[in-house]
């Protein structure tokens, strides 16, 4: 092949993508084991959907609704067919259900954890590709199927590791809000503004979402947002949601369905301290048509100002009642809820959750490559993580690359070792002498270093390396 | 939406794409579980890349050599640039250790396992989606990097379940084979049919490849293969490979390198019984420049006429040395395996390795959805697979369910069981009374069949499931 450099590609990431490095893949693995485990004691079963849907299956559901013919990677099979990737795992749900209803049970509760793709304008922390973690249940009407999703993501947080008062899992419904704006005479084509502004009332509070009701807003920076241009008395019955005041909302459609939805999860133990119903969730997606939810983590962290803010949401979803329909022209009411994977191992890891990896020890080469491959898996025998170096054999390389690796202990057997009467074998502690090791070249200069360093009879090797990880 | 019958959507899965249900899924992760544990072990660090690459960056080396240009699935970016979804995930390694090599540690070791798409006509069994699972070690030319791969994988098959003498890891060298044919004075245009030639042996047998070799070779079907066209002395000297009389092949190159390999083998206790040289390895893919390897699995399965084949190859992989220079015009050393995801699946569950799925224990819901969560949530908390129905009520819908569920038992608590002094529960061994509730609509009929029943002390529930479980 050419290396003419003319010819030769750059090597660089497409836009928008990323590579994962070992932290980030093991703090994510543990995680998502975790909320498997929870969604797999609930009976629901795993299903994997191919990454490739036909565009015309995956329908106009996008999640931004400004431009919803964008948004998707698609491309022109060989048959003259369009395939798009998929954005979400709720359309190729709908897409499964449709084609295999016949046999499936009902209600049919299926989890999916996949990596989606949208193609967007990346930006910081914006990738064009990136994972969710789903659960829905298709096929019930039943508020039973949406307290059971509350449930399980409440468990499926403590069970990462989050404590009670971490996070909060919200639930609202899509219907209850159309009544209030029917019962507040809100026209059609301003229920959008309606719903973005009682989204911002965490933020913004009361007086800045009367604004956005109203007339408009304008922010700390001077920047104005239109208002939904409401009258007085229109905002004034749409904002006694947020108010104790709110008994003669009951016979707005949509509130039996929360009321029972709060029955189940009171007597499930689920209580305030974990579920609480709030108003001001919306939810961008225009397909929910019933009870929606939202997990949030409640706890500071730090962004990139270096300022504290609430974390907020890790997960959302709701209740859907036509997507199936799509296909079959059937209704088939379905409900589910999806994590944001990156956003949650991104939170674990701020809050020191994300978990240990195992000290990793470095057999050195010196002459006998079979003899550190020996020494290696005895030691992996014995449940530790433990590598012999493939490399060549140069001893300033070997100490280097244990270095970057971040070993913890590296182990030598040279031939004088090895000559010696019982056979030994040498330890080094490279995180107690990790700062001496930087100018080092030599094997003699090394061993010369005698500070974090310690010679053992070869049977002794298991025992040594436990004492010198444990302190 | 629209739910007019003419705009909707046919629900089906794109050509040459599947999906994937709990049984398969669950088979998978166990048995990738057992090979990350392994590769981990070992010092292996876990790496991903995007799903995209841009096509520049991913070359031509495509699988199928008939058609370098094609195989791919590709689209332009709106920033006019190509970008490819990864074939296999070894282009995009080479890619991402160009891109990083000042800051990776020397050789660089990762595994990765992930989907791979080919834009390749599908068929029975031969999918544009599947699973690969990588090792690579990049930047050492040392055999102890190749000796290391090959015991990993022999390590890794032991771990998934397979004993030895069901597998048989093997090692060839590219390079010794190129050797070979100059010895022979093979003409570099033949090169290509005396290599697939050789890749018959086990097949063809000595005679069938020397007619491959030679002018040609009709099959039983009556085909007619054409022959490399060798002459009989050239294919006397190509043939002694796999004859004891080839100490005088010991001067060709790569000869010392599988020894090397063989000798690190041999000494960390991987002899004949699990890796063995075996020069009819070929390998298909044009980068390999030294060693080749091999795992087969050699135990019988039926294929789909019902017929007992040997299983064969489930990974392969080979030294590759040129792929990172396509970008820095940098030879660096790099050698990996990569495992069929797919296969091993397949072939574990034929010999019956893919493990058990915990059974399901289903709480039917009479009048109270939130007592069936409660009873569930106790299951579950004593280790069991538990849920709640949250359908509809329907007594024979519920049956209907737990059966296609394949749950084990199934648990009802109705206001008479909940009102008895003390509380009781009934249970039903679904194994046992399967074929009775097919014809059973109603909860009297059920509760009329008494054979596989049983209705205990609410508080004596987890001892009576534990209890049915075991049988």
């Amino acid at each position: 092949m050419s290396t003419d450099k003319k010819s030769r590609p750059k090597a660089r990431l497409p836009r928008g993508f990323r590579d994962r490095g070992a932290a980030e893949i093991a703090a994510e693995r543990r995680m998502l084991e975790k909320i498997r485990g929870v969604y797999e004691a609930y009976g629901f079963e795993p299903l994997e959907t191919p990454a490739f849907e036909y565009t015309d299956a995956l329908g106009k559901f996008l999640p931004d609704l400004d431009r919803p013919n964008e948004g998707v990677f698609s491309l022109k099979d060989d048959d003259e067919q369009w395939l798009s990737l998929r954005y979400d795992l709720t359309a190729p749900l709908a897409r499964y259900v449709a084609e295999n209803f016949q046999n499936l049970p009902k209600p049919f509760r299926r989890y999916q954890v996949g990596q989606v793709w949208r193609n967007e304008k990346p930006g910081p922390g914006r990738y064009r590709e990136f994972t969710q973690f789903d659960a829905d249940t298709v096929g019930s009407p039943s508020p039973a199927a949406d307290a059971e999703l509350l449930m399980m993501v409440c468990d499926a947080l403590e069970a990462v590791g989050l404590k009670r008062g971490d996070y909060k899992a919200k639930l609202n419904s899509r219907k209850f809000l159309n009544g209030i704006l029917s019962l507040a005479e809100v026209a059609p084509q301003s229920s959008g503004a309606v719903l973005r502004a009682l989204d911002k009332y965490d933020r913004l509070g009361d007086a800045g979402v009367r604004a956005l009701l109203g007339d408009g807003r304008k922010d700390e920076s001077g920047d104005f947002t239109r208002g939904a241009g409401l009258t007085l008395q229109q905002i004034n019955k749409i904002m006694r949601l947020f108010t104790d005041d709110a008994d003669d909302l009951t016979d707005v459609s949509g509130f039996d369905d929360l009321k029972a939805i709060m029955t189940i999860l009171s007597a499930a133990g689920y209580e305030s301290d974990r579920v609480e119903i709030d108003l001001s969730v919306v939810r961008g997606l225009e397909y929910y048509t019933g009870p929606v939810f939202e997990a949030q983590l409640q706890f500071p962290v730090q962004n990139e100002a270096g300022e504290e803010i609430v974390f907020g949401s890790v997960a959302g979803g709701g209740r859907y009642d036509d997507l199936v329909a799509r296909f079959t022209g059937q209704q088939v009411p379905a409900t589910g809820i999806s994590i944001g994977v990156s956003r949650l191992t991104a939170a674990l890891t701020a809050r020191g959750l994300s978990g240990d990896i195992k000290p990793l020890i470095v057999v050195l080469t010196m002459d006998d490559a079979a003899r550190s491959f020996a020494l290696a898996k005895d030691l992996r025998d014995e449940g530790f993580r433990a590598e012999a170096y493939v490399g060549n054999k140069k001893f300033g390389d070997q100490l280097k690359y244990a270095d970057k690796r971040g070993a913890a202990v590296a182990v030598i057997e040279g031939a004088d070792e090895r000559a010696s009467n019982p056979p030994k074998v040498t330890l080094k502690d490279l995180k107690r002498g990790a700062e001496l090791s930087k100018s080092i070249e030599s094997r003699a200069e090394w061993l010369g270093e005698r500070q974090a360093q310690l010679t053992v009879p070869r049977s002794e090797l298991i025992a040594a390396v436990q004492r010198m990880l444990s302190g």
